[in-house]
This record gives C-alpha cells, sequence and structure tokens, in this order.
C-alpha cells in the first residue's frame, strides 16, 4: 500500500447530502474536502434529485475519488421520509457507481464503531470524533462530518481487508 | 391540441421497472411501445442502480418521449422494500428529468381510476382495460402493463387541464 487512496464517504439524504473525502495512506487518515448538496424543497420531486445528481457529479469530477462508501439507511418511522430517503439513497450510489467507483455500503453503528469506538452515538459525538481523528478537518454540518465518519469507516475496512490478503499472500 | 404528445409512463421496481409509451393526441390514444427494463439480482446495489438508469436512458434515447410519468410508490410493510423501492424510483424520476422531460406523479388509485374507471382493481384488470383501451398494446408482463396505465392516466389528466385551460382562454 504504497499509493495513497482517496475515499469519498456520502450520507444520503434529500434535503442535505453529505459528502466527505479523505486520503488513506497505510494507517494514516488526512482530509481532503467535506460539504453538503443541497436540494431546493420548493422545486419539484424530480428536479431535487436531479440537484442532488448534480451536486454530488461535480464533486466527483473536481475530487476524483477512488472508491465510494454509502451508508445504509434503515427504515424511518415515517413511511413517506423512508421513500424520500432511498430516492436519495438510489442518487447517492448511482453517481459513483457510473464514474467507475467501487461503492461500499456500512451500517450506521458500523460507522459509529469506526470512529468513536462503539456501535452507538450521537452526532455530537461523530462530530468531535472526527476532529479527533482528523484535527484538519473542516465541515459544514451534521450531514458532511457523517459523510467523513463514513470514508474513514471505509479507510478502516479496506485497510484490514488489504492487511490480511497481504499476509495471506505473504 | 393539433400535435400528438408522447408520454412514458414508469412502473418502478429495483428488479424489474416497466414502461410503456403511448401517444395522445385529443381524445384518441395510440399504442407506441412497452418493455421491462431488469436489473441482475446477483450484481450489487449500486450496479443495479446503474442497468436500471442505463436501460431507461436508451429506451428515452431510441423513443424521444415529451412527457413523463411515474407512480407514487406508497409503503410496503417491509421496511427493507421500501427502501428498495424508493431507490428504483429515484432512478426512474431522475432519467427522465435529466433528460429534460416534465415529471408527473401518480397514486395509484388514480392510475387504476383511468383505466378500470375505479380506484381499485388486480393487476388483471390493468391488463385487460389496457388491452381495451389500446387494443394493439403489447406488453411482456404485469410491470409493462402498470406502466402503460400510468402513462394512460397521465394522457388523461393533462389532456382535462388543456381542456380547462382552453375553456378558460376561450
Amino acid at each position: 500500500m504504497n499509493q495513497a487512496i482517496r475515499i469519498i464517504g456520502i450520507d444520503p439524504g434529500l434535503r442535505r447530502t453529505g459528502w466527505g473525502i479523505v486520503e488513506s495512506l497505510g494507517n494514516s487518515l488526512r482530509f481532503v474536502a467535506a460539504g453538503t448538496v443541497r436540494s431546493d424543497d420548493k422545486a419539484s420531486l424530480a428536479t431535487r434529485l436531479c440537484q442532488l445528481h448534480d451536486g454530488l457529479a461535480e464533486i466527483l469530477h473536481r475530487q476524483m475519488p477512488d472508491e465510494a462508501a454509502v451508508e445504509i439507511t434503515f427504515a424511518n418511522k415515517d413511511a413517506t421520509a423512508t421513500i424520500k430517503l432511498g430516492q436519495a439513497r438510489g442518487i447517492a450510489m448511482l453517481v459513483p457507481a457510473r464514474a467507475g467507483l467501487p461503492v461500499a455500503e456500512y451500517a450506521p453503528n458500523a460507522v459509529k464503531k469506526a470512529v468513536i469506538g462503539v456501535g452507538h452515538g450521537d452526532k455530537k459525538q461523530i462530530q468531535m470524533m472526527v476532529k479527533v481523528l482528523m484535527p484538519k478537518a473542516v465541515f459544514d454540518g451534521a450531514d458532511s462530518a457523517d459523510a467523513l465518519a463514513i470514508a474513514i469507516c471505509h479507510a478502516h475496512h479496506r485497510q484490514s481487508v488489504t492487511s490480511r490478503l497481504a499476509a495471506l499472500a505473504g
């Protein structure tokens, strides 16, 4: 592993989709960028999905990540919210896949375990730990901090898979 | 209304997305084409969403519809199925919207009302009535028949809106 891998984490939502990019080299992590793609809640659903698509596509074009990780979303109590989230998540997975990136999926508790150390915790703890793990990280809210946490989670998982493969090969 | 309007109806699903195209001119309806875009259920979710995207994009490119109509999906009892449906629906709305088509949404009971005459009925009744309304219609299953029903529903609704506007103008 002599090559830094650039990972985009995506926290999908119809109103706000957080994204965060880290570079992973061996055991080290470097913050690259983070932000939020917003959709206009006065626009039609189809237009909003286009806004998410175009926003994410532009970030991929600008930042050129190698791999993507998206949080697995679970059913909300509110069925309408679940459908909306599913629609946003469809776009969040489509954009990197169409760009040829492998797209990994992580459950929320796996993401929390990767950054907090345990499988539970609130948004404030995630933001704090993202800052501890990457002091230079700058994010504009809970969604982009979550997206960075997803990227960190993927960096850990792919790293442990790579180590295991190397151990097997060696 | 001297110009025929070509409408694509889409019945979204992760495994099978039905599509059906009709031409509407005044009160008459003409069947154009219908079919099903399938995704490979052994592939990753991201790949499957790409397959739906590419399949729908190719149909739009080939058939050049003017307007699109998608069924509003309601929550399933199974939350995982609801999320999957949401993801497929996100793609089904994105593709025509990115192609610049207006995308209308109809509830299942509105679609049934448009083809059966009442807001309830099963898939067999929909298939039968699509054949009654457009005897030349050919479809490869329940999903493409539903998609044709969605297109017919949109043809009726846009027609009544156009008539009302014409009446107001006159």
